[in-house]
């Protein structure tokens, strides 16, 4: 019941603030026998890494990850797998004005009517520095999952900034690690690139939407009722900063269609295997997995530190007003592309060994055939 | 771990399928000297109770709930509450149909996959009938958080179905119990009932989006980073069957905007507490409740039983057509509100008695003083 | 985090009171296709069930067993497992003793103090009756292990009543089932009947110790570091009503060991496995399975309610006197042994899907190979 | 469900190898406002440092604790606290002879078996090393009890060593902080020195008894029926390495017991609470504090690595035989009184937080009153 961890048997715990000596991901219960070097997590850190260019925070960090147990002569144990990441760019700055205001939209007010106490350095604990841990964890998920189903493909891109929104009919694969938003869509990401040029300038900040898909999922996945594969993807997004929203498949459209334009109907594929007409479901019926795509979506809101005078009170209780200077991502949603990437990949591992716990066989392997 | 339970200490497993001898709810750490009996619990049951108006599922259950554990003389003990209501209406029919074949849009196929094995009657556990035990447990909750915090008023009620969405400049709580569809707007109750009545007629079904508020809920509530109240929500609704988008405050909008516009600023209210100018954060910041309003969303999907011949395939793996007679909701939505009512009060009570664990102090109480 | 759960994916939770209209198991997380039904389960019941002989409680309680949800046409779904026993011989009498005064040795204050309120009534839920509900979980959990391991055999013994312990020369499984104590030599069995006899009309009641073997069980199942195989045997031994000491092969005389004489050497046995010359380790090494035989034992406390006159307190303060009358077993350590070997198979079953969860392969089958 | 973790809201997760870069313990759930700093925590590491007198191992760590995340100002945030210790003296040596033989009565066959990979440098994972980050995180809830309810006292010794017992009749707690054996008894230490001299210049080992007792335990801690305070006590010492049995006061003795001689009489004492005339129950009732001395018991086996050539097989499957040379305590018990000590503390703290997440009221308020 831990409250920093995360996983039913693949359980990560994150720890660490903004500004501490290190933050980092304490992983366990990933199988024995994955092979995996800090390299190899490093991979998946260097993508969400900031101050990569002019649209993500200046802070520099190495965010340099080590792994200090449970990785032996370069592959897991079964034990414990630390993973830490020391916080190298903690610049000595007055903290005056965060230390006394409460910064509008952020985790500052709250955190101190809970506990009476709080790390204000870059936002402590509530920072988005905190998603790094996650990104760890992840890029370990992976490679478990590389080892164990290697056909599954986790890919996560951006398809809305703002009020832009990406153009599905354009939408190429190949594309996705071409811009800096990680789009789809060639022609979004240079609009994008042009639009947020100018909201970062007027100091300003936006939302954005971000899709993650998980192909090469085998059908099975899930433990129904409240560990649903939809469920804990829906919680491991919405714990994530900032997100205000998570969609499966259709999403908040669902409640638009009739059951006949909804239900995705079934047929048998080439490969023996059901298949489907569409995938309104996101790969997902009654919290399990149908071997299509698992396709979920999260809105994470614009950046609340902001360079504009904002009104808030003090810790004393008077009116005053802020404005956050120092370096923030004008779309913080761009970083969180990887996150998403990583939190799927928790959850999909998770569920693969949930499952053979639970049912028994291989993974990939069903109890109920079909034909 | 348990796959069926959720909640932290407040800890609710449901049990029991569509068509077995019965269903209920295990209730673990419900808090000591809760007023309670079977009436109390009863009167949230009716108002989900099938077969009370033309627009759902003309089962007829008396949906009686039993008491078995954990009350005595009149107030809870501290002890495990079991909750049981037994199935009465299990009409013998034959079954023949929907045990070859899956129905589109349906866990039919899935659970299959995954177990080898279903009962496929009614649906067994994948069946809407499941979350009578939620809103039994939810009921349950609600007592507890009377007796701990009276001032907390869960409300829930439709705001869209299909293309028609409530007019928010018409709201008004007392709506809410005059029409079958827990619409907060005397307009589109109307339109509705028109809407959904040919919906009917013509074997269709229809998604709807169901808002569930909050009010009076204390400042302080929410376990970051991975317990959080609004990752929490997040992971009660999407369990709910048929749940594919879960939104806290803005949601999904939330992306559409920028930071000046999506942070809200920050007051001193006249009862010398912390007041906001706008409520876009759902009264969630940093996972952790404001003391504003606690507003979250879901999208139901259409009920997939309908009356239109689709195209599936066998468990022979032969392609058929299927059609799917019997009772069923037109639009399932309407009988979610009080699901989602229910899921709401046993996360709130979650985090009140995790609260007050962790942080110590009286329910409502905050470490952190303002002024 | 359910305090009345235990297991990790074989996940019991037991309810209910002694004197309340039921009790039973919500048992989440046993594998599908598992073979049962109500009478394989009240088997093992009726092991435990009082009133069979001179020497346990005169209370007569049928203590039939209904399944309410989790199996299908025969064999288990995957989904929760319900059983409940109904309490049928609520004698109506007159509490008024017990309701104001603690009795010595029980639970009756401690509860008072803990939660303000108890259900006094037969001790309500402290009440040994509670084991029935495990034992029932435990008969599901022997069928499950029967389906996937059916080598695994578990039978408990009493080896001490008092100051009379077995004599370990004379021990013959087949003993066991001839004997009102379960025990392993007739000679003990004979010489306690006479003992416990005389014990009985004194009104007074006795300890004991209890064995637990299970044997067949594969090397390598258990979970480091705070998951042990003997750590949850620990618990769950404790756990029991009345059980203040539990020990795994050797156990406390481990102490007066010395190194040479208390390692067991390893050999290759032939069939091809590691053998061992000794088992002071219980089967257990580092927490984890060695594949000899599972070795538990545990002391049961002599009964509390005893037709002796003892000192106590009221509710109201005062210092009084008490004498329990009523059905009470002279030594309740004989009913212990079915709840014992019921704790036992949840604890093996439990660690047999945790192994093929984190580990991988069959249930037997070991990563390491050996030769 | 972390197979690395105890506790219910104060959660600790250890990590580390014997001889992987450090070791340590991720721990969730301490409330906010403990003052700490590492110097404190350091405190009770040095207690139970190896290397301090000829009777432990001279492996001589540093064993320095660096406090990475949770702390702000020298109090707890209520944000996970990560203690990491660094292993400075991991001695490079020739491995191969346990890299191939499995020591007898060591974790190394069952690692091996269970994971097919395993860290064999100094036990890896399995090493009693791993019992350094509980002293750590033991040392936390020590501070934290101490703000949350300074009267309690938890203190343990040896009570056992080989066939040597103390005499209670001398029992004195100053004596335990003056001799290396942690003895409450002068002539007992001054004896087991001669006695362990001896054994170790034999190259043997042996056995010891710990005994933990936690005094000013207010009443009414612990969750039945699974959550029992001396369930929770039973599965963390029995977690510990070496040990094989756990008693609660009389522990395995209440077997030899009659009811009248075992049953605590209660009385009203001085101070208007409940007083009993003696502590059989060890300050457990039912699962539940009774405000007196909570009395644990633990045996701890003769460490396995002597100099004495032993019989085994390695992993080619071959007879052989082994030999342990390096650095080990002939009574690894002794180190285990600092271990023990920290496991009562995280379950007292534990509990006392559960207890007021599911009760309510501050610590050691009772919401039933006597009197």
């Amino acid at each position: 019941m831990s409250i920093n961890s995360f996983g039913h048997l693949f359980r990560v715990t994150t720890w660490g603030e903004s500004h501490g000596p290190a933050l980092g991901a304490t992983v366990d219960g990933c199988p024995p026998g994955v092979p995996v070097d800090a390299a190899m997590i490093q991979h998946w850190l260097d993508r969400r890494k900031p101050g990569q260019n002019k649209y993500t925070t200046q802070r520099r960090e190495a965010d340099e990850v080590r792994i200090l147990s449970g990785v032996f002569e370069g592959q897991t144990t079964g034990t414990p797998v630390q993973l830490m990441i020391e916080n190298t760019d903690q610049r000595s700055k007055d903290y005056g004005d965060i230390m006394d205001k409460f910064r509008p939209g952020h985790a500052d007010i709250t955190y101190w009517q809970k506990y009476g106490i709080r790390d204000y350095r870059g936002g402590g604990r509530s920072s988005a520095r905190e998603t790094a841990s996650r990104v760890a964890a992840g890029g370990l998920a992976r490679e478990a999952i590389r080892a164990l189903a290697p056909d599954v493909q986790i890919n996560g891109y951006m398809t809305r900034m703002g009020a832009h929104e990406i153009d599905r009919s354009r939408f190429d694969w190949d594309q996705i690690e071409q811009n800096p938003f990680w789009a789809p869509d060639a022609q979004a990401a240079s609009d994008w690139a042009e639009y947020l040029d100018d909201l970062r300038k007027s100091g300003s900040s936006v939302g954005a939407v971000i899709e993650v898909v998980a192909r090469g999922v085998p059908a099975g996945l899930g433990a129904p009722v409240y560990g649903k594969l939809d469920t804990d993807l829906a919680a491991a997004m919405m714990s994530i900063n900032a997100v205000k929203g998570v969609e499966i498949g259709e999403g908040m459209s669902a409640a638009m269609l009739t059951g006949e334009l909804n239900a995705d109907e079934i047929f048998m594929g080439n490969d023996g295997k059901p298949s489907y007409s569409s995938n309104h479901a996101g790969g997902i019926l009654g919290g399990i997995s149908t071997g299509q795509d698992i396709v979920v979506r999260f809105a994470v809101k614009p950046t609340s530190s902001i360079l504009k005078t904002r009104k808030t009170i003090t810790k004393a209780g008077a009116e005053t007003e802020i404005i956050t200077k120092g370096r923030h991502d004008p779309c913080v949603g761009i970083r969180a592309v990887p996150v998403g990437e990583a939190m799927m990949a928790c959850v999909i591992l998770d569920h693969m060994l949930l499952h053979r716990g639970q049912v028994g066989g291989q993974i990939g392997e069903n109890r109920g055939q079909i034909g």
